[in-house]
């Protein structure tokens, strides 16, 4: 397996060179919506430590990161009125990875609808800043302990 | 969502009223072969403890079954050669789940072959009992500490 390239587009924006419409970050992880969304509210969920995939990562770093992940999961459940969630983690080329700074795909989903084919079109940026923001009010709603919009109080997804 | 039925297809291989194609169990973790899977070697992890999905699982209970999926994508590399992984868990019908126990999709892939549909085609019992066989033997091999066959000395895919 190549080595980790600090150049990718991930790696970028976990440095702030470039933009994202974030949803959450602690100090192991960060969260931010894909701009080609395969459903609204697509957010992929990633280490902020160097690991191209889980062939690489640390095994508490990846256990950190799916924590999180689920987190992000229930509150876009709330966020998104959504009837279930799919999650997706690829790795390498063969395994439908594109951009090598592991990441975790959590796609809210409504009954009825397919996803959109990968990478298949690119959100409005108001759209996603909308997003983006009522995600990050339903984890912090959580974090908090108060309920988030639309939730049951003693909603149990508080960050780790 | 629906509470835990204690008499999904899972719960029963769990129970060991039905058979599997078993390739690792811990205390805490089962791991067996789909009957049809997407690409040969094509695993289920499931938790021990009953959870329909990531929306009730506890979260350390979550993060042991990814830590275990981790080290069978690993081996999981090794024992069919693999040049990628892709990861999927589903959570409610309109996420994709079909069996309301907990698991996680290990799927290895080839570069340049897609996956099959899912549910496509069953599989060959003898195929089924020889991959699992392979795979349990790369695991083995990698929690003594020795190589697995044809992996590199000092791998690090040992369980958690």
């Amino acid at each position: 397996m190549p080595s980790y390239d600090p150049n990718n587009i991930f790696a970028k924006i976990l440095r702030g060179e470039l933009p994202s419409y974030k949803v959450y970050e602690d100090d192991k992880t960060f969260a931010f919506l894909d701009i080609m969304p395969r459903a609204p509210g697509h957010t992929l969920v990633l280490p902020k430590a160097p690991a191209r995939n889980i062939l690489d990562v640390s095994a508490d770093d990846f256990a950190y990161v799916m924590k999180v992940s689920q987190k992000i999961a229930k509150a876009a459940m709330t966020a998104f009125e959504a009837d279930g969630i799919t999650m997706q983690q690829f790795n390498e080329g063969a395994g439908g990875q594109v951009v090598f700074h592991l990441h975790v795909h959590i796609i809210p989903r409504k009954a009825g609808l397919p996803m959109k084919p990968p990478a298949s079109e690119k959100e409005k940026p108001d759209v996603l800043a909308e997003q983006a923001k009522k995600l990050a009010a339903a984890l912090a709603g959580c974090t908090n302990g108060s309920p988030p919009s639309g939730g049951a109080a003693g909603s149990s997804c508080g960050l780790p």
